[in-house]
């Protein structure tokens, strides 16, 4: 399983702009092989922005990889330049491999 | 939803002994009230370390901030000094509300 963030420092006053650009998008994630979820999170607050990130989970790096070679990610990213005044510098990518899991419920 | 993550900065030559103290330790997360699933994580590559990151999903933050306040917590807790030298500096804790979720196979 793989996890794919990427971390946006919102401007504190427009967090409700970034939180409709994200919420109100047509997504076509759901039909992307090896897509699992998708979750918008808003995290700490700091002086100038408010930090959120996008975190999709996916069946493995290369299900992810495949997709940002894919239309269907150029499509979703076409109109990304036009919300850059929403947050501060450039979003920052991170993606992570999992290495265990431990579930509620399980023994 | 509440996402609470932890970062830390491993030293290169010590992955192997930061993964074993992880995926060998005795959890007791599976029988805390609100708690869902925990994934261990492996991040990108730094020159000087390698970003790890322990993410646990809560069924909210007030249900984390208890476990925090618990026995159970003081118990997980109580050696984390000892393994110090494994990463640089301090971990470093990021909580996230989940504001949005789309997953594989809904309409």
């Amino acid at each position: 399983m793989f996890i794919a963030m990427n971390r946006f420092k919102v401007i504190p006053r427009l967090q409700g702009d970034f939180e409709r650009v994200w919420t109100t998008r047509d997504t076509h994630l759901r039909e992307v092989p090896g897509f699992i979820e998708f979750h918008l999170l808003r995290g700490p607050e700091q002086e100038d922005h408010v930090l959120y990130s996008s975190h999709t989970i996916w069946r493995s790096r290369a299900d992810f990889e495949s997709w940002t070679r894919s239309e269907a990610f150029r499509q979703a990213h076409r109109d990304a330049g036009q919300n850059r005044p929403l947050y501060l510098g450039h979003p920052e990518f991170e993606g992570f491999e999992v290495l265990q899991t431990v579930a509620a419920g399980e023994q």
